[in-house]
């Protein structure tokens, strides 16, 4: 076949794959996950049952498939904020609300107790927790943070404490939240 | 029945209970949550098969009410320590640092993807909120802590930053976040 055809194939199967976890996660939130079903996600999508059932085994892989998607968008976005420019303090302190602000939209919560110990969110977790390690590695060298404990251990610090941003109810909430977290990353003088 | 014998009874149907309940976690422990069945944990509990139905109707129910009695002891402890007196600094961490401990010793990640939308759970979530919030408004209110957000919020950020302890190796890393976290509660003068 002509590399143009096979090129087709494949994009024409991206294609496919995207429509059917934004019908499934559209069908999620509006439905819950309880009454979602392999028939409704391929009458959603446009294609048929069968069809369905060539790109994904069961549910429960499109679930994790559309939760990679999201996770890898996530990556994606921090990472762009954080190569934006500013010093260490402003870069920090935008990629920890952009992180605050992702969990404080984030309504997943039986998702997240089907999938959270999935490889993916693993190797993600890891991932963010460089991005944030790498950042607070970068403040203690410059004095603007604390250097008296590993940036690693900080880094899990800063983002257990900003998952709080989930259960608030305000924006404005969530900015103090950062504000607070940020407070506990700044240089001590302990006597 | 004279009343000595239904107390009997009734410490008896107690005794039960939290045999199979110490069983159910033994067992869960010792093979993992998807081997256990009712048969092993009447075996292990050694009452008949028959009998444990009469007290839980399946798997689910068990860990359930383990859970509720591992909350409730938790909840008691940090109650008791709250109460053991010194100054508002150092009865929060106490607590705090009781706290990080138990988030810490928790192996039961399959057990809270099961059951941590449970009502109890979302009490005893509320209690302990309640616990902390009521130390951080003593702090603020002595000029201890800082009291530019309200003490509710601040808890929500001490007990969402703490549960890193249950990723920590060591018990001196528990430590070194407990004094992160409360480093951003100390009073503030922003410029």
């Amino acid at each position: 076949m002509p590399r143009l055809w096979n090129d087709t194939i494949e994009s024409h199967r991206e294609a496919v794959r995207h429509a059917t976890l934004d019908a499934t996660a559209a069908l999620v939130a509006e439905h819950g996950l309880a009454s979602v079903t392999m028939s409704k996600i391929a009458e959603a999508t446009g294609i048929g049952r069968a069809t369905l059932y060539k790109y994904f085994p069961d549910i429960e892989a499109i679930l994790t498939a559309w939760h990679e998607r999201q996770i890898g968008a996530h990556l994606h976005q921090l990472t762009r904020i954080r190569d934006q420019g500013g010093d260490i303090g402003e870069r920090l302190k935008a990629v920890l609300m952009a992180f605050a602000m992702i969990s404080h939209q984030r309504h997943d919560a039986d998702l997240a107790a089907l999938l959270h110990r999935g490889d993916h969110v693993v190797r993600a977790h890891q991932r963010l927790r460089d991005l944030v390690g790498e950042l607070l590695a970068e403040g203690a060298e410059s004095g603007a943070l604390r250097s008296d404990i590993a940036p690693d251990e900080l880094a899990s610090y800063c983002l257990h404490a900003l998952t709080a941003a989930g259960a608030l109810p305000t924006k404005a909430a969530v900015s103090r939240l950062v504000e607070v977290t940020l407070d506990g990353l700044r240089p001590v003088a302990r006597g």
